[in-house]
């Protein structure tokens, strides 16, 4: 990354409570607001919809990685300034945390789980946001500091602005 | 897509003629000068580096779909806004259509011919700029005139533009 | 390959006419009598189908890999040994082609283009049974005879022979 | 699946210890003498590896799922029958579990976690052989027998027998 504005990789599960989906709004106001772009599953549910639509009022750029071929209002967030149609199903979970710079993770299922697990082995750094589940599962990259846990969104990025200053 | 700018998809050759890029820069000149978020595969090198460097001096946004992991300014054009990191090889052109209102192919070998035929499996619109050969191997979809041969930019610009007023 | 059955690649349309259905069938039977595995893209319809149930019904080996995520008969072949459901839709296609040693298409429209073209790009040989249409895409593939023309099963086989007997 | 023989995808880390190795070796043995096929990751490394020679010298048919795109012994495990080169990396863990009928998981670190994840999410019935961390993270999965934890490789076949008598 050379120049590029830094991409946050904003996950969670498409049935998320109102809480984790203010939560995530929060976040993805703040991403937007220092000049990131954000990146998520695109689709117009839950997590992704609460903070594609966030960053996206906020005017910040906000990009979506979707499984289907359509660009279709049904499978499709009207936040999205790009929507990138794979037609590759729960594949496309790999694209969207090798595309993110940092990866915040707001709560979530198998679907998120995925996501952080890909992260972790693709080198990506992961910041758990509202939720520390996961971080039993990987003690080690909680060790190495590739997987960090939050509680709120001020700071989750905090994190990622560390993150982004050491990787700079 | 609702409200959203279309997305042009800049494919070519790798290893395209000096002819060749400096035909495919014209033409992303004018997909940025338009509006249109200009599409392409990203790697530094032939028809999407021509276009890309393009259309980032002429102030457009521009998207690349790799085939890599790795955001490295060796396989990563220094032109794009945002680098989508897929993993997948070749499997990526299908992304590369997919994500294309409108598919430009530019010149190339099989890796161009990989992406007119998947465009036009997909459904999407493919014009062609500055070659005829693939159009004898599509009747069908030249008379259905979802495949197009123009031969200058700005006549791949206004099929472009007739393209996106008939679907919009 | 060290010690594994060659793979042979059968690909064609799925809405081929009786004659080209016919014509793959045979050059299924003839994989199977040669001990080789015959992989297709495993859905019940033209050549897929004809070649699937003819080198099945031989005794062969068959493999499916498949657009999409359901083990349903409506969208699988009856005559397949294993189903490769791969959830990817057409990106499928490059695994087709990287997964036989080498690959024999027997019509098509842009599905089977697509796949001679992953094939050259990815350095495997193609053997065209029953039409030339895209030989003339390729002169340089078939200069280097890495595409080769081919009007009968018998043919297409003993061109098959050859390409293994100089790659073993 | 119509009259096709179930296919049991053993999953497990590349770094597994010794006996880890052998419990997926003993367990894959069980699965070539029931007639299942065995399905792993392809290379030539841990569980896969264990698994992939245990059921081969057991004369069980054996599909490696692959990353890469070269049939290279130093990649690719020399006990598959059928070696499916994807060229897609991890996102190939998609089409492991989506071809597997019942999905065991040996040992591991985020690849494996992420293969159970994704086979949660994708309808297929999980078997943890050797371990049970991950059964924390995904309680409702454990609650409705989608995933299970067995310790032996005996146990894990009951699962699997219990499994596919269900959906037969």
């Amino acid at each position: 990354m050379v120049g590029r504005r830094p991409v946050i990789g904003v996950m969670g599960g498409s049935d998320a409570t109102e809480e984790e989906c203010e939560r995530a709004a929060s976040f993805a106001r703040l991403v937007a607001d220092e000049g990131y772009i954000l990146l998520c599953g695109g689709r117009p549910a839950g997590i992704m919809e609460a903070a594609a639509q966030a960053a996206h009022a906020a005017g910040g750029l906000v990009i979506g990685v979707l499984p289907g071929t359509r660009d279709d209002p049904a499978e499709v967030s009207s936040a999205l300034d790009v929507a990138i149609l794979t037609g590759m199903g729960e594949a496309r979970d790999a694209i969207n945390v090798l595309s993110s710079t940092v990866v915040v993770a707001c709560s979530g299922g198998p679907g998120t789980i995925v996501e952080i697990a890909l992260a972790l082995k693709g080198g990506r750094p992961v910041v758990l946001l509202g939720w520390d589940g996961p971080s039993r599962l990987f003690p080690e990259h909680m060790e190495a500091r590739q997987l960090r846990v939050t509680w709120t969104p001020a700071e989750a990025l905090a994190e990622v602005r560390r993150i982004l200053a050491r990787e700079g």
